[in-house]
């Protein structure tokens, strides 16, 4: 953010500490992160798709990551790496090492007799602990948040501002979660009787790997009987619906906006596209991406991309085709019968 | 919540008590509920789909809740009815009853004068009451709860936490509201003024009956002039959107993530499924499904199951069929004049 | 809300202040506000769409908002202008003015030294200000809100309750946000490390114009390096996610639970349909409507309405059809041999 204190460091350090080979001036003092176009002298910048390429020859960056590809187009200093976002990410760190808030308990935090946290852990103002919530070793709990009753926040993790984690949750080590983010609220679990609807208790947990970031206004429910579970390293977005007893594996990355209805398990490394929907209590292997907006509604078992996304188009055009495949079905049975009677016509020749 | 007591009850008085017909070991004493592969011998477990009965050979479970037919194939104690989920769901009541908070106002709170709260009810840390909120009897506002002025929460209304419920609402009886819920915020109403626009003050209310339950960050807006009406029995997901002025009808279940333009009207026993869009305006009859994803942009008249659905598929499968989507009208004319051609060829058959 | 106070005006002081012609008793003086079908004797209605001229006829209102042409068809007292609903909207806030709460800091507030309050801000119970944070004339920091480090909300804004605004952003004047908004979480923003995520800092701010509404429960990310912004005019609904350096152009309107990926840009004047989804790193022009539900996955260059919904048919038909679609390339190609063999068969003829 932008008050943040900016240290100073010099390309030939910086190229060692994000594994990247420098190239001209390695004295240079780099001092700030920007893009291409608005770069300064004492900032990096870096160009990870083809077509930021053309900006190379107006930026004013004092450095940029490029792969060694790239930088033949480039006469200026460059930290030569295979990846130059993942170095840029890696410089950032560098340069912008995370603030922590010191430790502590704001006196504004209402904490309760017979919650533990460790001395070196932050309790941010108005935060609430709930008796028998365990906050671990560098853990920071930010303004307004609320941890309930037998949960545990393991060390280095991040509640930033007004997170709400519910009673006998676990969340691991050094995870990152977003305000109005809410983990472990009821799944939605109920049993007919009659016209109206019986609540049938919710009282699995949610359980949340390490290196785990969960967006803004997220919800992940705990589970009915058994866990909800996330795995290591799962990134998952804004706005993200989680039901009760889903499973994650690790690494797989959500973005904004996606629904995972109850007992649906996801495998490692997926990565699914906005606003998707995954059906209830069924699985997607490794290694699948589903594009923004699809609709997945069966198991999934093979790695490999899939879709059900129509893009849009100008109305007047959309209604037409729209209107017409709702006669789909009677168009192919006319097509059939079709090419019935041209083989009727023409008996000798080989059809379809 | 995994550090709640469990009490102990014999299979006999359990089958009393949530109407099956004991079979088995009657004085065994039932402490958990449990998934019928984690069951221990103290556990009751059930079965409500055929896709687990395969499990019951090696359950481990003391009791298991089944449907009679399913009974013939299990030796164990078992407790014996139609609705073996309704079962199960009365068997968490019975052994797990909601433990309530005690009764008072917690001294972080901020009650202000003009606030009338019951004294069976309980305030919890850092909850907010604006002057004229009514807080009936057995209600909890649980921790960082706002609750506005001339709103009445009725008894035994459970807010968890981190709930706002804005000025001039009516919550029922007996209702359950999860964190990050908004009710009462302002609907999406304004006037053009040119290239602007002018907001529509929002001055109806929301009326919410007995029974219902709200999922976590889901938005109920205020009616603009009338109010938004949320009938008795109600149960919302997790992240539903919906709209000012729109009216739900009792018993109607609503998966995570769906919108419900404004001025909407949803009939009673209805089920819309996973981020379905109701458009405004419209009517869904009673007892209508609507399958997760789908689109309502019409009224739904006659009861029934209905679907705008696409499944995904293999990217470079569904590309094909997308971009001949586009052409589908053209293809229907080239289809139709394909049959003329072919009645000129065959003057004297029948041809659709 | 309900318990604001009502102010009484004459039909001929509000035809003034809405800039409509009075016909009938100017000197009736106006209470209330409400729907045609339940207005009193003192209360105003309006008439924005045929469908409601037919209640004109039982309607007790004391007066009427009516279009030229429609006020022909009704004898009451009426204010005629040429759109009602805006004339309607200048009337609610002439009978009732936003109750501001005063101005000071409540007790419960806590405000870190180095947060800087005008005089004429109101400050409620249990906000939380960050070193820093700047308050503006006159704006309303409601219940529960928490204000980061280094931000500015400028005058005449209002944040209702528990509105978080994060580190180092700028919130414009006169702009209402709602409960659960979230402004200037970080961005989605990741490189590959093997299988594993680096987070990419999120740097960049989160920069708001003027009259701009933000719904509950809507998540807004700070850019990545550069800043999301959004302009003046722009009204946004419930459950929106905007991803990071977002941009969106002025007097835009954005339907609930839609939503937008990173670095999109959306032109002026355009309206989003609820649920819809923008894709990231594209352009949509100027003045540009998208239906309810549709996917944006490539730029759109021109104005016009777009659409990729399609509408929830009954299953049974919509299955048929659905599965059909998967066979649709090989439909056509069918459809093509069939031309093919016609032409064979009519080698005279004139064939598309």
């Amino acid at each position: 953010m932008s008050d943040q204190p900016i240290l100073s460091v010099t390309v030939g350090d910086l190229a060692r500490c994000i594994g990247a080979v420098a190239r001209g001036d390695e004295a240079l003092r780099i001092k700030g992160l920007a893009p291409l176009d608005t770069a300064g002298p004492n900032d990096l910048a870096y160009v990870a798709e083809p077509k930021y390429l053309r900006q190379l020859g107006q930026t004013r960056a004092g450095a940029v990551i490029l792969t060694q590809k790239d930088a033949d187009a480039f006469s200026g200093t460059t930290l030569i790496m295979d990846n130059p976002r993942l170095g840029f990410a890696r410089a950032a760190h560098a340069l912008r090492p995370e603030q922590l808030p010191g430790c502590g308990v704001h006196p504004s935090a209402v904490v309760a007799p017979g919650a533990c946290v460790a001395p070196t852990a932050w309790i941010g103002p108005l935060a609430i602990l709930d008796p028998g919530a365990v906050i671990g070793e560098h853990v920071t709990v930010g303004p307004g948040c609320y941890v309930g009753s037998g949960t545990t926040i393991s060390a280095h993790t991040r509640l930033v501002a007004r997170v709400t984690v519910l009673a006998g949750c676990v969340i691991g080590e050094r995870c990152i979660i977003h305000p109005g983010a809410v983990i472990g609220s009821d799944g939605f679990g109920y049993a007919r009787d009659g016209a109206a609807w019986v609540k049938i208790a919710q009282i699995g947990r949610v359980i949340i790997g390490n290196d785990v970031e969960v967006g803004s206004n997220t919800s992940i429910d705990r589970g009915a009987l058994g866990d909800t579970v996330i795995e290591d390293g799962v990134k998952l977005d804004n706005l993200i619906q989680v039901g009760h007893n889903v499973h994650i594996g690790a690494h797989s990355a959500v973005a904004g906006c996606v629904g995972i209805a109850g007992s649906a398990h996801i495998g490692k490394r997926c990565m699914i596209g906005g606003g998707a929907g995954i059906g209830g209590h069924l699985a997607i292997a490794d290694d699948v991406t589903i594009m923004g907006k699809t609709s997945v509604t069966g198991s999934i078992t093979e790695p490999g991309i899939y879709s059900s996304t129509m893009s849009a188009r100008p109305v007047t055009e959309w209604r037409k085709n729209a209107v017409r495949f709702r006669q789909l079905d009677q168009v192919v049975r006319r097509l059939m019968k079709i090419e019935e009677k041209i083989k009727q016509m023409l008996p000798g020749e080989h059809f379809e």
